[in-house]
């Protein structure tokens, strides 16, 4: 047999706007969330905070805790050991301190009681003895050779001698000669910027039910983006094999990248190890803002030389970035996403992570670049003021295309950055007139994009419908995705499939759904998983009918006699082979296990018109449109939906949100009445412009789309404000006051 | 690469007694059965049951209830349609009756309500009007002509004309020339027996939760012996796709066979549908024993004739099996099983299965053959005391073995009767002396087993472990012996594999639990998947080498190169290949999907030794010992589990367990505690031997162990107590009323 389809491209299902199968279960409630998960005999676990940014813990006393009646363990870090592995033993140092506490919020210890009133009343018998340490929350405070340490002797091997105590990495990226570059160039700008920590926003907090069982295998329900690699931490910090612990997802009430690691879940494993019942914990809105992974805040140097026709001749940025208490190496995204979006000769970009007193940075959706990409788009942008060049022009000339060396040392391969930007220049927006205190603005995104480790099955069922079988949360509409790609590869209706997102036990490995890979990657897998299937289908065809395998094949949902046999049989649809398969051999499934490669880098281009309002310095999005390349767009609307996502939380970023420390290093907007994100009466209606330019790895040329929409908003819309009251910004969030003191700074 | 483990029988881990994987989380409660799942805003369903054995509805008026604050829905057989198919719709209208209540406690109506409370209440506000009709409960009155019709026109089209109304079912198995067998004769013994209906005594009762989404799509958690047959029947009752209900099992509190239907399952989809909400329905232990399914009751002829030597000559039997209110075929396995130990001449068994106003019977434990065994057992044991012949020699000379032409048309394969036979008589409870009032029984007993439809994945996790996903629930152990075989293939050990019971979305189809057909057919599966396992492996292996994938073979939990290139690479283990398996391609799994044929028949033998007290009738087990034939014991101590388990639930049913329903057709002993099941008090300890004769349709020699050992005792327990008291029984249970009797009319 042969596959018809894997060249088509007259699609059938893909591209359609199919109902999503988990909407009505989350507008009705029946949908399943982190905590909604229940077992008799639970006990309510909750986590003491350090009050402290920084401070030695000389003593934990649990005694009058666990003396209290209904209290059934109090664990803290001395209830692991130290694990050999560093980012390990850094992942378990977060979720409970050990020896110094690294931010307020860390936790210290924790309860597991009767009931909530108890495990309260609990925590507040546990005596802690800190004594108290300088500490530092701001990354260029931080870099100062004189800084207070957050953690000794972290740095990583790429550290270059004499960077600082609180430097844990370096990276350095580029090509060709910047001295050359910049005296090739008739204008060079130079400008530092600033950008706060963010919050993913999830609305769903953190929360977990462990039931570690006495004879050492338990099993974890958890809201996750990654039950295999909450199942490999876990295990891993517990003293486990990851094949003793079973880790079962729940819906997912947002992540954003949020939820790629643990806080909670080791800890509610230690508490019901140690209780020898189930523990439930769940997160309070303000121990999500103080203790899980917000953005790295960042403080950038870029300087950008552009000829008078709006060639950029070379370009260099220096990034420094901190991801709080922990190591983390994310500015190497950042230095490599910065120029991403352009054919240079000469660019150098160079990174440094620092640690600071606060919560370990976790990835927010395409996590690193947002910052660099807005420093360097305003600074492009700011060269175009100057020379007075058209934006969207000086973009078209230098953009990177198939076969430019990026900035980052790969080569791209088909790419849809010139057909965005020629999108948007063509665009009705783009020429729409402006009036008073009104400014467009508009940026470059990129995202790498990734494939990983993923693994499919697929079940075809005797009442000829379709089950597939994979491994990652579906934060943002694979359940339908996946459904498509199966009921297009199989040649039935998108409604005869369903797609099951599974537990740690009832499927091999699977990456973490990040990386914007699992459309990509998990349709790629279900696309050969479905061809295995069709396979036995058509051998089973080839049985019944007495004829070789390779004479049938699959089309239109149906085996069909080919070559010297065409004709001689009638054709077996799915549902007819399906219906009998059990007298031809059994069950019919297929699968299929890849470490995905290929995925296809995505560019996307934001426009964005605001208006200013000079006496509040209040800033209104007015008019705003994502043009983006989605490679194929498998489910048109939720490719929208992660546009338009994507560029709202990118507003947010832009104009309000930041994680607010005070001196003594405590957060002092911890919930989302003070952390402000965009709500609907913020946003327009946010337009979009998919374009599809096949990426070459994928047999429909699917592209990741979640990541890249969030990247252009923070410059389009610092453009934007910038064009609208006449001064230029070099900070975010552009909150109002930010936005008043730069118009009366201008005077 | 070649299996160098396919034809090895030096096991490392098979045949070992290692841990139990469910043994610490039942004892501890951790484990979590069908009613320990719920989940938020969750309703309690009742049901509404008949208390007529036979009534025409007029009208259900639900009015009343559904005004009830807090209902939130009342069902009846009106909110579904009427399947085409015959099977499902009977199986529907046991769950919800239509038009007639067939049976004292069958289903009327159900309802679900905010709590227990308003749900029994609202039941009460449930007005049902019946015209009661005529019913009838026993077999031999139900095959009457002139009975009442329990369901008019069920007959199917083997039935023969004239054979009564209720008559749903003929069969007739055999071969020979009867009349000269009986010739050859030299006793003829013809006996009329009956046996009582039975329930598999599982401890947990029936359980469900149901949620039923808006968009039609929905959830079930039950306590159940197979997903796939729940979510087939279910879908099909609510008019779903399958793949549109995921039903995930619980662990199992026992089920023997009657966990193999629904009950109440599609009664709370129904309820959850109506209701927008979940539903759990926890079957109360009266509403069990008056609305699930209990064995059929017999009424049964044998006739058998034999040589002054000991040969038989011929055996006839006719076999009557009431299977409640809708049609059955358990006869079938009866007339099949009857005769199944001897190597016959002549032999002709024939059946029928009748309606009467009972529950549907549900398939317990070799589900229609310990009855027909039981008459067959009992003849040959006073053919033997009447000729004066050793019972274990008559059943020596005349076993049936490799090559015999069975009474029901099979050739045996490699079979234990023999070797079986041959260990009882070398044993020396077969030599013990035996005191006054004392006898000692012994009976064989068959089962068919069966192989049937079979998914297994097996992934290598990156931490050297396995994971299986099987699709059976464990009933058995299945849990250790698949994970035994999947370490012995692979060559790990044991406590690296943890073998995972899915769900109907996480896995292609599984028959059910049941024809002892898991550690066969899913070990077969289990060891086809690791095999493919093992051939990705070799491969990474080869890759990593530069060697060609032939060059390497897999031994002790390792690749190593072989032929020309044998030494030129250290070994590889598992572990070092999972590791990196990353880098090399992906996640390494192997999956089987087969309909697994060859599961090979077995047969046990046992002795029972009894005392009966002349006063009371009361019958006390002195001693008694199972001989059976595993094929391979893959773990002895479950074997050995089993054979206890079946032989102590034969003995309850030879002794005590009946249904016993009044005048007016209602059951008069609902509980554990006037249903009479035998305590630990009650029983010795049971001895065992097991054989291990290989069954040349599995790699390791696997038969299925778990039906065979309840066939013998009821025999054996006759046989036994006939001649400790001088006189035969010929009716069961022997309960101490009918011994006393017996004893009494002998004088």
């Amino acid at each position: 047999m042969n596959f018809q389809s894997s060249s088509k491209q007259d699609f059938k299902v893909v591209g359609t706007r199919v109902a999503r199968p988990d909407g009505v279960d989350k507008v009705t409630g029946r949908a399943l969330y982190g905590a909604d998960f229940n077992v008799p005999g639970c006990q309510v676990g909750l986590i003491l905070r350090s009050p402290h940014a920084h401070a030695r813990i000389d003593n934990i006393d649990t005694s009058e805790a666990l003396a209290l009646p209904g209290v059934k363990a109090v664990v803290t870090s001395a209830d692991w050991g130290v694990p050999e592995d560093e980012g390990l033993r850094d992942v378990q140092d977060n979720c409970l301190a050990r020896g110094k506490v690294l931010y307020d919020g860390h936790a210290v210890a924790a309860v597991a009681a009767k009931d909530m009133v108890t495990a309260r009343a609990a925590l507040k018998l546990i005596r802690v003895d800190y004594t108290p340490l300088p500490h530092v929350t701001d990354v260029d405070e931080a870099m100062k050779p004189d800084a207070p340490v957050v953690q000794e002797a972290r740095a990583d091997e790429s550290v270059p001698e004499g960077s600082g105590p609180n430097v844990t990495h370096y990276c350095e990226f580029g090509h060709g000669d910047l001295d050359a570059g910049f005296a090739k160039a008739d204008t060079v700008i130079e400008r530092s910027f600033t950008t706060a920590a963010t919050h993913q926003g999830y609305i769903e907090p953190h929360a977990c039910v462990a039931s570690y069982g006495n004879d050492g295998k338990a099993d974890l329900w958890c809201t996750t983006q990654g039950q295999y690699l909450v199942r490999d931490l876990c295990a891993g910090i517990m003293g486990m094999e990851g094949s003793q612990l079973r880790v079962t997802p729940s819906e997912i009430g947002g992540g954003f990248g949020g939820k790629t690691t643990v806080f909670i879940e080791p800890v509610a494993l230690a508490l019901s190890r140690k209780a020898g019942r189930p523990v439930k914990i769940v997160m309070s809105r303000v121990d999500v803002f103080r203790a899980t992974g917000p953005t790295v805040s960042s403080s950038m140097d870029v300087r950008i030389g552009m000829t008078k026709d709006g060639r950029i001749t070379a370009g260099e940025a220096k990034l420094r970035y901190q991801g709080g208490a922990f190591p983390c190496g994310t500015v190497d995204m950042g230095a490599q996403a910065a120029f991403a979006a352009y054919d240079m000769e000469a660019v150098r970009t160079r990174g440094w992570n620092a640690l600071t007193n606060r919560p370990k940075e976790a990835a927010y959706r395409a996590p690193g670049a947002p910052m660099a990409i807005y420093a360097v788009e305003s600074v492009v942008d700011e060269l175009c003021q100057q020379l007075e060049l058209d934006p969207l022009d000086v973009r078209l000339k230098n953009a990177a295309d198939a076969g430019t060396k990026a900035s980052y040392g790969v080569t791209f391969d088909q790419i849809g950055l010139r057909a965005t930007l020629e999108a948007a220049k063509e665009h009705a927006h783009y020429h729409a007139p402006l009036g008073e205190n009104q400014g467009r603005g508009l940026s470059c995104g990129f995202w790498f994009n990734f494939g990983g480790n993923t693994s499919v099955s697929l079940a075809i069922n005797a009442d000829g419908t379709a089950s597939v079988t994979e491994g990652n949360p579906d934060i943002g509409g694979s359940r339908a995705s996946i459904s498509m790609m199966a009921a297009e590869e199989l040649g039935i209706p998108y409604d005869k499939v369903r797609t099951f997102i599974t537990d740690t036990g009832s499927l091999g490995q699977n990456d973490v759904t990040d990386g914007s890979r699992v459309t990509f990657a998990v349709g790629l897998a279900t696309i050969k998983a479905a061809r295995a299937a069709i396979q036995v289908m058509c051998a089973r065809a080839a049985k019944i009918w007495g004829i070789d395998e390779d004479a049938v094949i699959w089309e239109d949902g149906a085996a069909k006699p080919s070559g010297p046999n065409a004709g001689d049989f009638e054709p077996m649809t799915l549902a007819e082979i399906a219906a009998i398969s059990s007298e031809t051999g059994g069950p019919i499934a297929g699968h299929h296990e890849v470490n995905a490669e290929g995925a296809g880098v995505s560019f996307g281009v934001h426009l964005a018109d605001v208006e200013v309002d000079p006496e509040t310095g209040a800033t209104t999005v007015l008019r705003y449109t994502v043009f983006q390349d989605a490679g194929k767009a498998v489910h048109p609307d939720y490719v929208e939906g992660q546009m338009q996502g994507g560029a709202a939380q990118g507003i947010g970023w832009a104009l309000n949100e930041e994680y607010i420390y005070d001196e003594d290093g405590r957060l002092q907007n911890a919930g989302f009445l003070d952390y402000r994100i965009p709500v609907a009466s913020d946003l327009p209606a946010i337009d979009t412009v998919i374009l599809e330019i096949p990426n070459p790895g994928h047999p429909y040329g699917v592209r990741g789309v979640g990541e890249t929409p969030i990247v252009p908003p923070l410059a389009a819309l610092s453009n934007a404000v910038s064009r609208a009251v006449g001064v230029r910004l070099h900070e975010l969030p552009m909150s109002p006051p930010k936005i008043l003191k730069a118009i009366m700074a201008q005077g």
